[in-house]
């Protein structure tokens, strides 16, 4: 890049001429950056201006998107990992025409606007994935890219290609300085996934000031040690070479590529740019206004584009072209296969197979009537086999643990170069970066993606299951060996607060089926739910099958209910989850035959049971039954909640030990002798003892 | 590597020579772990059995340590970051002579011996790190290094180097695979940390099988791109090879080096090696007699070594002839600078200075005193301001939110070679990374490392937070921006969930505090604690300064206290934290003014009120008022015990918004008025309303 004079190429607004230049633009987006910036006093308009010309080539040379229908199946994806930039994706989707009007843009950041302080799937039409959490935009992208290539080979037919489109992706250094980026990109270049372009945005700038103190590898060398085309020592700021870049990913589709584009953060603001004192703030007034005078919109107000600007940006019709064209091939590919053009839209859709529900609440009374003792992972994988076949959508995969999670199905075909059609991935020991590739799957359409690891790591994973959360991905977390009955891998692996701080999280699922009917309820549960994420906790040891009437269950998809009633109005209740529940049964038993009424309550799903009415919660925990015990090999902060005042915990509230499961139960006194004292002792000894 | 026939080295045991070869040395070790994994019928011997080569030669010929002093100062430190091969370690510091008998060999994974399944810091003498959770331990061992030469910067003087010694890590495929990988090691590229020497154990296996399905980076290629010197291509089996190799690595001060050794996981198991088959699980008793045979040590029974082994493999003596010399040393120096090695042995020993206490009790008067309205991430700068000066061992550091997060004060100077003299990291965008690496400044002593980061990204260091919980490691968590107060940025940076999940890590002690005086009592007592980490969560937004009395002050290391009292009986109380307790305040006056008694307890850390006698918290929370609001800006969960059956809680419990801060508390009631009516619905409207 010539860096002696960046604006040298400068031109005035070309108000006089029909078609304004790439310039004028690409400026269009940092005058609309940094005036909503400015107007929200709030955001980061150094992104946005540095990266300008970069998005102004790629959107009006390169994407392929219909500005009309932001759904069209078939659309290039845009994926903005230095999400903080937000305000070039909002300016890019204003000026192409996507529904975002200008008013929103003046309501940059503020509340209920579709312009929010980093872009958020759902709210804001054109935004694929909701990013700001730095390097998990790049881990969507590479998903994405999967989803394309995965879906091209299973649909597309005799030419007629209704699945061939790009991912784009925008990343700066604080993306390739997190770990995920490693996790992602090392995968991606062992997929070979072609059709993924990164743009890498080097502006030397992070927030603590030049990367140089802090960052100092050769990315286009650890890029190609991932096996991807690196495009190194582009000129971010010539259009120029950029297209040339982006014509040279396009040719190579057997590897993603890397575009290293050295640009200015904040390109055009005489005084600030290239300094990390233009990447979080408004740049103000002053500034603003040298800014206009430097790329030669002096004459403008804020928030004013020139109409032929717009003109030019616009790409209404151009893009209802693009989708008109794919619609023809989509319908002489429809006339051809009808069945597989069908079930192509079923699953854009994200709807379920017609008579999936039958199926399965069939299947959920036959494991009642004919389950047997094992591991809820062994119940997990056996319900996975069941139903694989009826959800050609599902696409597996594990971090490394395939046999040990049970996600190895017998139908599963890991996916790989050069063929790709498949439906598992084998992530390797990558925990982050498997669970923002499979929100990246989700977000894609087309798929059902699950996710494997234990428990233990899912704090590995943690903030993509947020974000899973946050944008309402329907993910299936699959996490085994979820507690001290692990045994011997001791306290390392053995979780003892996940469980609960997972349940923390909003709009997540958290399931721990205590036998194989529960766990086939579970995975019901989570698969029918579209609007979120799910996760399973399964354990590693054998667990009873548990006896239970047509009610029970069906009130299993309740998240709690009664488990076991006796013949008496009980005195006491047991609340449990998972490999706690045969303990509690087992107990109720043993003190009935001393005369004692003692109620159980399975809970696999906390989250749901809240959402239950006030009637329903009352007839399982009804508030005149004081003496109760909650059990769960986990930390007991939620649970004190529930057992009340009078009430007790046994819970796990310190680090687990390396000993075999059944040593460790006891240690931790999670045993059927310590269940009936603490019973007993709320309820008083009984009188023949 | 010959991988042809990788037993032709292979001698029997060398019973009838005074010095076995190395061959039988290693296969001591491997012995040792497939006969302890065999015992417990759990375990990995892959590793063991793969790298016992290597530890050979590097044991016997590298290392420089004191079996019978673990605790020495300058010993060189060894993680073994693929900890799942703990009984190549365990057989190690058996077989050199560490307080690690066999008996402790034979209770492999057994409830309370010292030798558990993955290694545990403080448990096992001479184990430097807690690993398990891969690609941990090469970021511990970056933080070792980076230690070392920090400390050797500070203290060494005029060639009397009391500090200097290696920094050996042991990793595997998974740990390369793993992000963190990423942000360690291309921090200990850019840091040019020489005597850091990481051994990749390149078997090609992985619990799915061959990685050569799902991980083909070329590792040489990335390590040079991260400044790494890289000694590619060593046969992991050829003692002379990697001796070899070792010099190279120690000749290059200026970079850490990456040993890429070839080898086969198992190696001896004649029918097992080179598979997965051997990584987790015995060989069973057929094979291992079969791996008896084929090294040459079929005549042994489990466990058994011989004496001219032991013999060979101790290292008592001549551990303590090296640690004689450093006596010497040290005392040399501590002729010629008293103070400087008093200071080091104090630093070493974990003992704050001697008048700290004093101190800092003054100063926290003097704020309560002097205070003022304030962000407590700006108190929080200034608290460090105030105690750096007195604290060297303090070294800062903040994933490139130096600035936001108030972490770089004025006395600090961040490290970086060719120097390395100072008290700060600029970690770039590396949380996990950042996390991990503290806890290895932690681990090797001389150092109290307080890390930096937004409170929602505590979710991507999240499982080195619990390590160090795990492991008790001093080290402080900083983590500003901590809830829906930041505002603008939006819910991908609002915490809702992280105050309260992080408290549910044991051993982990949460602080959020209200004020200029509470931020100054967290800082005490999280210096202070030396037995575990300590999370300080700190606002954005400005914060009034609060009054309290003298025992109020002094309460609130007690982490939850009456902060303010009504004159008359209490009829109610509010539970608040960190930004909410002005609010509790602000309306407990507003409706004294109405004639109500309502009390406000601030709760800046429920780890520590937990801990409190039962008088205490009866005390502060009296049993008698059951009308109680608890309000904090996150999760409600965890509060719903604590207010009562009668309670309310007003809390987030859904993500956040993009919007100015007070916008969004209004949005979701944390406001004077929602607070005021739900006390006045517990309590009853006043009589004059």
């Amino acid at each position: 890049m010539d860096s002696s004079d960046p604006l040298a190429n400068a031109v005035p607004a070309a108000t006089d001429r029909d078609r304004p230049d790439r310039r004028t633009l690409a400026n269009a987006i940092r005058i609309l950056a940094m005036d909503a910036v400015q107007q929200a006093n709030s955001g980061h308009p150094g992104m946005p201006m540095g990266m300008a010309d970069i998005a102004e080539v790629l959107a009006n040379d390169f994407m392929r998107c219909n500005p009309s229908n932001p759904g069209w199946p078939d659309r290039d994806r845009l994926v903005v990992s230095n999400g903080h930039g937000c305000m070039l994706q909002y300016a890019l989707l204003h000026l192409t025409g996507y529904d975002l009007p200008l008013e929103q843009l003046r309501q940059f950041r503020q509340l209920h606007s579709r312009t929010p302080g980093h872009p958020e799937y759902r709210l804001t039409p054109g935004v694929e994935t909701t990013t700001g959490p730095l390097g998990q935009g790049l881990a969507n992208a590479v998903g994405m890219a999967l989803a394309e290539a995965t879906l091209a080979a299973e649909f597309n037919r005799d030419g007629e290609n209704i699945v061939d489109h790009w991912t784009w992706c925008l990343a700066g250094d604080g993306c390739l300085m997190e770990g995920i980026s490693h996790e992602a990109c090392s995968l991606a270049g062992h997929l070979g996934l072609g059709k993924l372009v990164v743009f890498y945005d080097d502006n030397g700038i992070s927030i603590d000031g030049e990367v140089a103190g802090w960052f100092s590898d050769d990315t286009a060398q650890r890029f190609e040690a991932y096996g991807w085309q690196v495009v190194p020592d582009i000129d971010g700021h010539n259009a120029e070479a950029i297209a040339q870049a982006i014509a040279t990913a396009r040719e190579d589709r057997q590897r993603p590529t890397l575009i290293c584009c050295k640009t200015i953060i904040g390109w055009g603001a005489p005084n600030k740019q290239g300094t990390e004192g233009v990447h979080g703030a408004a740049l103000g007034d002053e500034e603003i206004a040298a800014t206009r005078a430097q790329i030669g919109w002096a004459d403008t107000t804020p928030f004013a584009i020139p109409d032929n600007v717009y003109a030019a940006w616009d790409k209404r019709a151009a893009g209802a072209a693009l989708e008109g064209e794919w619609q023809q091939r989509y319908e002489r590919y429809a006339a051809a296969h009808p069945e597989l053009a069908a079930e192509f839209m079923r699953r854009q859709a994200g709807d379920l197979p017609a008579d999936w529900s039958k199926h399965m609440m069939r299947h959920l009374h036959h494991v009642q009537t004919e389950g047997s003792d094992t591991a809820t992972r062994k119940s997990s994988k056996a319900m996975i086999e069941f139903f694989a076949p009826r959800l050609p959508e599902l696409f597996g995969g594990s971090a490394d643990l395939s046999g040990s999670n049970g996600t190895d199905w017998n139908g599963h075909t890991a996916v790989g170069k050069p063929a790709y059609r498949g439906n598992y991935l084998h992530y390797g020991v990558r925990e982050f970066g498997m669970t923002a590739i499979a929100n990246g799957l989700a977000l894609h359409g087309g798929y059902i993606p699950f996710t494997a690891t234990f428990l233990t790591f899912s704090d590995y994973a943690r903030n993509a299951v947020r974000m899973a959360a946050l944008m309402g991905t329907r993910q299936i977390l699959v996490y085994t060996h979820d507690s001290i009955g692990l045994g011997e891998d001791g306290p390392t692996h053995q979780s003892v607060e996940h469980l609960s701080s997972l349940r923390l999280i909003p709009n997540l699922h958290v399931w721990r089926p205590a036998d194989d009917v529960e766990t086939v309820a579970a995975w019901m549960a989570a698969i029918e739910r579209a609007e979120g994420p799910s996760a399973l906790a399964l354990s590693r040891q054998d667990l009873p099958h548990l006896e239970r009437d047509v009610p029970g269950v069906e009130n299993i998809r309740r998240g709690g209910y009664v488990l076991h009633e006796p013949p008496q109005t009980p005195e006491a209740l047991i609340i449990a989850t998972g490999s706690e529940v045969a303990i509690a049964v087992a107990t109720a038993k043993t003190l009935a035959a001393e005369g004692r009424a003692i109620r159980v309550v399975s809970m696999p799903c906390l989250d749901l049971f809240e959402t239950q009415d006030a009637a329903y919660r009352e007839s399982v925990l009804p508030a005149h039954i004081e003496a109760r015990v909650a059990i769960e090999a986990g930390v007991s902060a939620l649970w004190r909640y529930y057992v009340g005042p009078r009430g007790r915990v046994l819970g796990v509230d310190r680090f687990g030990e390396s000993a075999p499961a059944a040593d460790v139960y006891r240690h931790f006194g999670l045993t059927e002798a310590h269940l009936a004292n603490a019973l007993l002792e709320l309820i008083g000894e009984p009188e023949t003892a």
